[in-house]
This record gives C-alpha cells, structure tokens and sequence, in this order.
C-alpha cells in the first residue's frame, strides 16, 4: 500500500521476468509418472499384455468399473480454444498452453486431481463441443477455460446437457463461487442480509453473468440487481439486445431491474450494498464519485486484472468499507485458485454426475467459514492459497451437497470426505517436495 | 518349454488375476505430477498468474517458443477408438483405457516421454481425424493405437498429410520396425541376403500391410513377396479386390506375387525364406506340413496373441530354423515395447516433423545391432525389455535419421542424442522408484 504507482508497476514486472527463466529452464510444468507399483519390467506383464486383458473384458461387460480400474475417476481435461486468454485475448491454443499447465498444476498441488491440458485447434463452437464429447471417455470430469462470450455459454450449456461426466467453466462458477464467498464474509461483517442487499454489476461477460445466477440462487432478490454492460445499464427493451448472441443478457434484463433504469454505468453504484466490477484494467475505470454514492458499509468487487478498476485506498477514501481485487499482492484477492481443486476434488470423489449451482454455493459458504475461523475483518475476507486445510473442507461440503442432490455415485460421510481428500492432497504435495529434494526436479 | 499345454493355460491365467487386483487397488496406472520447482505458494505468481502471461505473449509472437516454454517438446497423445484392442476386438473406448494407460506407462518409464491416454467416443473415421486434428496443439506427436483396420490406413494416411507434428500407428509401423529387427538378425544368423529372401505374408491386417512396406522399403524384392488373407493368396484380378475398401490389398495385389499365383493360406510358405503370420490365435492355424515345405533356414514369425498360430516346437521339429511369436515367455518375443518408447524419444528429441519409414528401418538395424553386441542365436534375435541401455541407442538412431532426412529441427551428434535421452529415461524410472520407496506409490 506504501508504494507508487511506478513501484507497483515495477514490482509487477518481476513475475514476468522470472517466468520467461524458468518456463525456459524446466520446458513446462507438468509431466506423467506411474501411479502404481514397477517392481521390475515383469510387472509389465500385468500392467499391460497379456495381464491388461482382463480389466479391459470386466470394464466391457460393467462399464462403471472403469472408474475402479483405469484413473478416470481421478483424471478432468483443462480445455480451452485459446480465444480469451487472462487479459491477453485471442492469442490462439498454443500460446494458451502456459496458462493450461499452470492450472494443471494447480489442480493437482492443491486438489490431487490429475489435470491434463488440452489446447483445441478450431474456434468453432459446435466442433468444440463435439471434440469435447469425444474426449469424455477417459476423463472423470472437463474443466473449460479462457473460451470467449458469448459462445462460452453456448459451449458449458450443451456440454452440461449432453455430457455423461461433470463439465465446469471456470470463469463462470469458479469466479462465481468465490465471489460468492467474498460476499458471504462480507455480510457477516457488515450485518447485512442477502436477501435485502441491492447488488450492482459493472461488466456483463461470463464472470458477472455467472455471478448473478449464483447469487440470486443463493438469496439475492433479483429485483435489486442492476448490471451495466460497455453501453449502460441493462433494462427490458434495450434495442440492441435483439440480436440474437445478447440472449443471456436479453434473459437478464427480464429478470432484474424492474423499474427499467436506464442510464450510465455510474447508475449500477446509486445506492448499491454491493458491485461486482468485471471489466477492463483500471485505474479510473470506476471514478471516486461513483463509488461515494454506495450505501453505507458498501462492499466494492474491483477484479480487472492486473490493475483493479481503481485503487482500493481511492475506493476506501470514496466510502466503501470493503475492497476485493483479483491482485495477491493487496488484500481480499479474489481467487477462483481457493476454489476449482477443491470443487473437483469433492465432485470427484463422491464421482457426481455434474456440478449444480448448489455445489458451488456449498463450496462458497465453506470457504467464507473457514476465513471466519481464522478471523474475518474488512482485510481478510477470504483465506489464502497457503491455508492447505481449507481445500478439504470446502471438497467435504461439495461432495456432501451433491450427495444430498442425489447426484453421486459414491457415498461417504463429511469427515470420510475430507480425511480422503487431506490424503490426496497431501501425496500430491509430498511428491513434488520428495521430487524436488531428489534432484529429479532440479533446483534452477 | 517343459510345460504342457494345460499348465501353459494355468500360467497365462496368473497376470489376469495379479492385473485385476492391482488395477483396483491403484485404481488405474498414470498421474499427472509438476516437473518444475514449487517452493512455495509465491512460486504460483511465476507458473500461474500474472507471471505466466509473459510466456503466453512471447510464444504469439513466435509459435515456436511453445517447445521452449511448455511440456509440448516431450508430451504425445496416445489416442484409440477402442475398435479393435489388444486381441479383444470393439471392446470400446473405456474398455480400451486399461491398454492406453498401460502404453503411456512404457513409453515413460522407457522412452521418458509424457504420453496421455485418450479414448474417443466416435467410430467414424472422419470424425476421427478432426478429433485428433484439434488435440495437436498441446502435444509434440500422435501416436494411434488399437484402431480397427481397414479404417486405420485411412485415418493415418490423413494424419500424417495434415498434422504439423509426427503421427504414427504402433500397430503398424512399430509392429513392422520389431518384424524387421528381429528379420536383421535371422539374416546374419542365416547368412541370406535381404534382397534375395523369399517372404510370405500370412494376414493382410494393420500389422503385415505396414511390415510389407517397410520390408520394401529395406530392400526386400516386392516380386519375392507372397500375401494371403483369410480367403487365400492375393494377386492381381482377384474379383473381391474390386470393392473400395481393399484399396489396400489392391495395390499389394499390383506390386507383388508377379507370377499371379492362386491357392490357400498354406502357398506363402512353399520354398519361402521367412513368413509372417498375423492372423488369429492358435495353436495348429499354420500346419507343421506347411512349415515343412519352407526354404532350408527358414524363419517363421507366429505373432498371433496370447497362443502362437503354431506352438514353436512344432514348427521347429517341422523344420523352421528360427520361429518368434508375440509372447513374453517365450524366446524371440516380438515386442513393439522394444521400439516405440524409442523412436517418439529420438523423434521428439530432435522435434522431427515425421516418423518416416526410414526412421523405422534405423530403428530396427539398431534394435539388431543391439542384440549382435549382446549375442545372437537362434533363441536371441532382439533383446528384452531389461536391457534398458537400448533405448537411448535406438532413439538416437532415430534422431540421426530425422536430421539427414532434413526432417529435425534440432541437430545434435550421435553421442550427445544418446546423453539426452539417457539421462531423460533415468529420471523416468528414478521418479517411480523414489516415489515408491518413500511410500508415496502404496507397496500392494
């Protein structure tokens, strides 16, 4: 918070710099090794012919035993057509690969999911969506990432329709869920009620849209939600949503603001508990005087990356009692990484036949939880990625909440749940720390 | 040797057990694990964001950096339609996961490659190859596997004419670069001379039709070459021929067998040097009366799989000199493991646009050569599995010949291709041995 603007900047600079070092050193993040035993090149002889036949056989007759034999029930591609890639855009599959592997490694050193990076070569959507489908086979689960709107709605609704195995678009429930969770903490500290706050969304792109299911299914009334998009606010009759791609927001403008406001992007701010700010890097992208016409005790979501829509002590000088950012290096950051291990983590293992908007409600509600054990204030909103016992616990609600929608094939209680996931968590993290002192990850 | 054929039957039972035992209790074979350092949650700012944006720019602007940058330079796809596994047959692509797990198992533990198991759920060969055309960008090279035939030629022919990486089908030119190894070696026991052997066919599948054109190419005398299929020998004008599927058998019919000889599966054998049979399991599907009218110092190869097309004894106490079959307890398997982790290592290695044939004859002049420096016999015409020193030399063979061919990217001598793949393969099984010794791979 002491730094300039100039300092932040070149603070900012270092992560790239080490990053082109390092990617270069070690020529990616992540590799296959064997999970199971190679006592010597015998053990070929069951781990492939003639021995390999006879799980092949009992799979063909009972089908559910390929979860019991093969890694599948452990296994989610990371899929992307590379068309929006972090803040960068449509820098094509290849140079989206990077951001793949890294959430591969995510997956795996906080949740114990195997993640494999697929980068798909076509922007079409209906041949994305059927590549995907013919993926499904060998994986337990599909987690979409970084695919432009609108067709990334397109793309999660006909695979969530046609696909037999979970699929997830992270930056829809992902960054719902830990919005969600933001918000959960911020009520337990304002006092606030869900069901009373008037909610504001600047940005209409998958992260809000997402956003706003989740929170009216978790309580918030749509009628007190206002959203603006690039050209002002949303409202029923807006001419420009006829055409046929704006149908989510066409959807959304019958849902809230029952009074058709029309307006500014500004208007979103007008007596608003809470915004969601979902657009283009700041600063003063969100102007002080905005943020000073919030309710009191307001709450302020300022996620661009990497520079908020404004600077949280500006939006604090402005009134707002609460800032989140998308940074790590300021306060509240507000982290889908809290989040997808620990949502697939519990799908997984209680192997659910999908991820329902009440799973990731679970998921938020016990993320806030545990960011109250260790001690909500207006600066700790959420926990860190360092809190390693939060991932099972979040995992447990998950996999509870789909078992109670009877969604899973597997049945456990919440304490079985989370021990399960502490040891899958744990084996991931002791692997790569043993890899690492053995020389067989080098030191750079 | 000893054993009779029940106690044979009785023996090959144990790995169908041991497998299915072991399969449930790892529940499947490969994981995914980071390569690189995570000394801790800061190093997430260099893997994932904002860190990881640098690399993704840079490889925008020079597609070729995602080698640099990724885990693409040594990750391939090992992708089946589950239509014809193993002897099983259309057991389907969950069905199949057990084997692709297993084939991403050898090729990492003895090629050091990071192969990912990949089953789709389409039999159209069209749909097929759009499939696997949309995988690429993510992966450095293709391997087919487990494909029914005759769609298999077609689904490679295309890949290969339309992918930017390296495409190959084990069942076909594996299966033909082992045929040829251990055909090298009979040679030098034999004495004959490549082009003057006469060579039979027995089956006109993947394997034989890839082993006929690599044999060509090696310098074996198409006009010394006869074929059957199930309806007998293949010549020129064989009405069944016409129909558009055998477009294959057609043009073998063309370049071979000039004299137009007619007959059953027992001509190939009359006065041949060496036969292949790939066709269905025996015993007693090749009669010791055929073998019996081959050429003095015959060698017969009967790949069948689990049972021979003819116990080896027999053929051997009806005359043949040399006999090899597809299994591991007997002498001479003919053991794709022996090649494909090799060449996807030198290929990958030299980041080779192709596996040509002419990669899969050094290949196999290698594996040959390996086997003379250890020992030739009649017992011993390609080593086993355990000589793990063979690989790298196999692999760097492969990697000369991509370089002559102006096919590689990367140039590097004979011995420095042999370092680095030596030192690839080590880590490989280093990891698996350290992961089981501290107990993170579970003792069974």
């Amino acid at each position: 918070m002491d730094l300039t603007n100039e300092e932040m900047l070149e603070k900012a600079k270092k992560p790239a710099e080490e990053a082109i070092k390092l990617h270069r050193f070690y020529h990616g993040k992540m590799q296959t090794v064997p999970k199971c035993c190679i006592r010597d090149i015998s053990d070929f002889a069951i781990w492939y012919t003639p021995g390999v036949a006879e799980p092949c056989r009992q799979i063909q007759k009972n089908p559910d035993l390929v979860y019991e034999f093969t890694n599948k029930a452990n296994a989610i591609a990371v899929v992307t057509d590379g068309t929006r890639v972090l803040g960068l855009g449509d820098i094509g599959p290849e140079a989206g690969l990077p951001v793949m592997e890294g959430k591969c490694m995510l997956f795996k050193y906080l949740g114990g999911v195997d993640a494999v990076a697929i980068c798909l070569d076509t922007k079409d959507p209906d041949k994305f969506i059927e590549t995907v489908k013919n993926l499904t086979p060998a994986f337990g689960g599909i987690n979409l990432e970084d695919i432009a709107q609108p067709k990334c709605f397109y793309i999660l609704d006909e695979l969530r329709k046609d696909c037999k195995i979970p699929v997830w678009h992270d930056d829809q429930q992902g960054t719902a869920a830990v919005n969600l969770a933001g918000l959960y903490s911020g009520l337990k500290i304002t006092g606030k009620k869900i069901d009373d706050i008037k909610v504001g969304f600047l940005g209409c792109g998958a992260a809000n849209v997402a956003t706003i299911r989740i929170l009216i299914s978790a309580g918030v009334n749509p009628k007190n939600v206002l959203i603006t998009d690039s050209k002002g606010v949303i409202y029923s009759g807006r001419s420009d949503l006829d055409d046929v791609k704006y149908d989510v927001k066409r959807h959304l403008a019958q849902i809230t603001n029952p009074d058709g406001i029309s307006g500014g992007q500004e208007k979103v701010f007008e007596g608003a508990d809470v915004v969601f700010c979902y657009t283009k890097p700041g600063p003063d992208v969100v102007k002080k005087e905005w943020v000073a016409k919030m309710a009191n005790d307001a709450m302020l979501f300022a996620c661009a990356n990497p520079v908020p829509e404004i600077w949280p002590w500006e939006a604090k000088e402005a009134g707002a009692r609460i800032v989140a950012t998308g940074r790590s290096d300021f306060p509240n950051q507000i982290n889908n990484s809290l989040i997808f291990p620990a949502v697939f983590r519990g799908t997984l293992d209680v192997r659910a036949s999908a991820i329902t908007d009440e799973m990731c409600i679970a998921a938020a509600k016990t993320l806030s939880d545990c960011a109250e054990k260790i001690g909500l204030h207006e600066d700790y909103l959420i926990p860190t990625m360092d809190e390693t016992w939060v991932y099972p616990q979040v995992a447990a609600s998950v996999g509870v909440k789909a078992i109670e929608q009877g969604l899973a094939k597997i049945t456990m209680s919440r304490d079985e749940l989370i021990q399960v996931a502490e040891e899958k968590i744990r084996i991931a993290q002791e692997t790569t720390k043993m890899l690492m002192k053995e020389g067989l990850i080098k030191s750079v």
